[in-house]
């Protein structure tokens, strides 16, 4: 198997400005095609330690990618360490100078000194274009391993990895590796509850690795052996036995791709009417493309007034329970499925903090309802957490009160 | 200066499954006392690994910060590679292990082997208690420097690091950097752009560091030096005649929460309604503590029966215009501004992709419109990118629309 090391370059990512995610998207791609991502090392823009990082990474792995500081800035230095730790020139490459040129020309510009910069590269070196952005990627062979140069910016990274960097891995690729493995995605059950289940029943049997990871609202678990398929078919089986229908899906998902699905399969539409998620339910929903052939629309009632109003929640109810209270959630459920005449509605009311608690109704304590034409049911949650905390929380249980009641798997 | 070094564990990191935010959060946080974050290793969870990473970094910085890797389950290896490299015992923490124990009997649980396993700690550490999770952290003085471990979940890492770290570091930071700078916010207009103003202008002066971030919507420009802090007050004039209405903020801060001062201040309400980015608007908006105090609510309006039935839009503009034009967008707008009784009214509509665009209507096509009492004003934007890249340009782009007319800004 050929390992990879990814080295990310740029101030930005260590001091709390970027958040960088390349390392789970390249570690992500690379598991796909049989490679393995070892380490991720995280420099500022440095020379120095760009080239130290470089010469660790050479040192240890077969493929090595570089990313960032290939842009215009005074501050963009991958090209000068690459060219120094590898002892060859900066060039200019004449063919990337004119894509520029035309780039600018039809921008109604004429070409700057920065523009140029970015058609310069290092001797010997394949020019990756990006069609995104400016900066185009590199990838050098060095004593036998590869080195890629990739742009920063998120967007263009993924361009010039899916266009250019992958397809020459698969072809290139030496000794794959072949791993059985099997995803499960839970939501309703928590990592402690899932490890006492496990214990109790000594899973997983000998062979199989797992690992776990948790989202707000989710648990992530991976089966994996590289060399017995069968017992990881036993495994899936058992898993399958000991978490039921807390598993949502056997593929890594989010939850409003799998609702998404059922609700094609229904031919069924959904409205929503949220409260304390403040939108992000619906956004969610949105996000899956496609969501527009059952997703009609929905509230996001941030005021009382709204929720009577937009939605024909009675005034009285308010008054007798409360704004947060299953009676609210259960009537905005009802209301926007009349009123956007859907099939399902969906209703959430809560508290996200950090004020407007009460000792009765504390910050985090939130009620999810969804109606149909003949009945509605409804959950309460108490969540801890700040507010994003909170609004995650509620809206990946608003997904899962509507999965239950589609598949009428009790609340 | 103290200089530190951030060491990630976690197989889940480098294999697509979790984004590792550790080096942001740290970064800032570090940034803010006077430290300075010089690297983070992502290794997977394995002793020789995390062993070697650990120890790279403490020959380089004085202070060590390890996450994950703390906890119960068999995939968590860190307190076994520091006791190992450290060449002390683990022993149990009996105090910690009380802690635990009452908590599982709260649950109405007994302590199992797993929650044992983490009131586990190496010779001579403190414990750092964890509040909202199980895995405490931990401070280990190793010849002069100081290793932090620290639980790799976000909400605990973080709540470790405010309530332990943070104070402990205040205290005992040696020689403190001491940094002018100051941070500009700029949105609608692009990196490139301000690089060829700057460039003309021979911006910045010697002696000013300068470093950009670019997010969908918003580029962020830092300007700094550790010596002349008139230079920087000369530098920071410069730029604001540079860049004018385009800086929306002279501090690290979301568009959504300049508009809930603006707002506030003017004791004026808002009501959105949303075609293409299906909540995100909202959710944004509702992400800013205290947003109930001017924001009423919204409407997703998905299919074009709702954006008729809860917004109004008369079904004639469709059918002359079509749902992504200037004048739904416009209706949108001032139809959720009356229903909803606010001040002011958002409306978006446009095609977020990947299907949908046609030739005189292309993918990336938005139309933003804002109302008042008075007038209705509107902006049409052609974005580029994915479904998530274009609702979130979108998304910031109608902050933006609503920024310029509050404050009487030419769109």
């Amino acid at each position: 198997m050929q390992t990879a090391e990814l080295v990310s370059t740029g101030a930005e990512l260590l001091s709390g400005r970027t958040v960088n995610a390349h390392a789970h998207v390249l570690g992500e791609h690379l598991a796909r095609i049989g490679s393995k991502l070892l380490r991720d090392t995280t420099v500022p823009d440095n020379i120095e330690l760009i080239i130290d990082a470089v010469e660790g990474a050479l040192s240890r792995a077969n493929l090595v990618f570089v990313t960032g500081g290939l842009g215009p800035t005074s501050d963009d230095l991958t090209r000068e360490a690459l060219s120094r730790f590898l002892n060859r020139k900066i060039v200019m490459d004449e063919e990337m100078l004119n894509i520029i040129r035309k780039r600018y020309e039809q921008h109604g510009k004429t070409l700057s000194l920065e523009g140029k910069k970015q058609a310069e590269t290092i001797e010997g070196a394949e020019i990756l274009n990006n069609a995104v952005g400016a900066a185009p990627g590199k990838r050098i062979e060095v004593d036998g391993s590869t080195l890629f140069a990739l742009p920063g910016p998120p967007r263009e990274f993924l361009y010039v990895l899916e266009q250019h960097v992958l397809p020459w891995l698969k072809e290139n690729m030496v000794d794959p590796l072949q791993l059985h493995e099997n995803v499960f995605m839970i939501c309703g059950m928590g990592e402690s509850d899932i490890l006492t289940r496990f214990a109790a029943h000594a899973f997983p049997p000998d062979g199989i690795d797992i690992a776990f990871c948790a989202a707000p609202g989710r648990v992530e678990i991976r089966l994996s052996t590289s060399s017995d398929a069968s017992t990881l078919q036993k495994a899936i089986a058992e898993i399958r036995k000991l978490l039921g229908d807390f598993i949502y899906a056997e593929e890594r998902i989010d939850l409003s791709k799998v609702l998404g699905r059922y609700l094609q399969e229904r031919q069924a539409t959904l409205a929503t009417a949220e409260s304390c998620t403040g939108g992000l339910l619906a956004d969610r929903i949105t996000s899956v493309s496609g969501s527009s052939q059952y997703y009609r629309g929905g509230v996001v009632a941030y005021s009382n007034d709204v929720k009577i109003q937009a939605l024909g929640v009675d005034p009285q109810t308010f008054e007798k329970h409360g704004a947060v209270s299953e009676w609210v959630a259960k009537e905005m459920a009802q209301g926007v499925r009349q009123r956007f005449n859907t099939d399902y509605g969906l209703g959430i009311t809560g508290i996200a903090g950090p004020t407007g608690g009460t000792q009765e109704k504390p910050i985090g304590l939130v009620f999810i309802a969804v109606a149909d034409h003949d009945q509605t049911d409804f959950k309460e949650y108490q969540f801890s957490g700040n507010r994003t905390w909170i609004k995650e929380n509620s809206s990946q249980m608003a997904l899962d009160v509507l999965r239950r009641f589609l598949g009428h798997i009790s609340m």
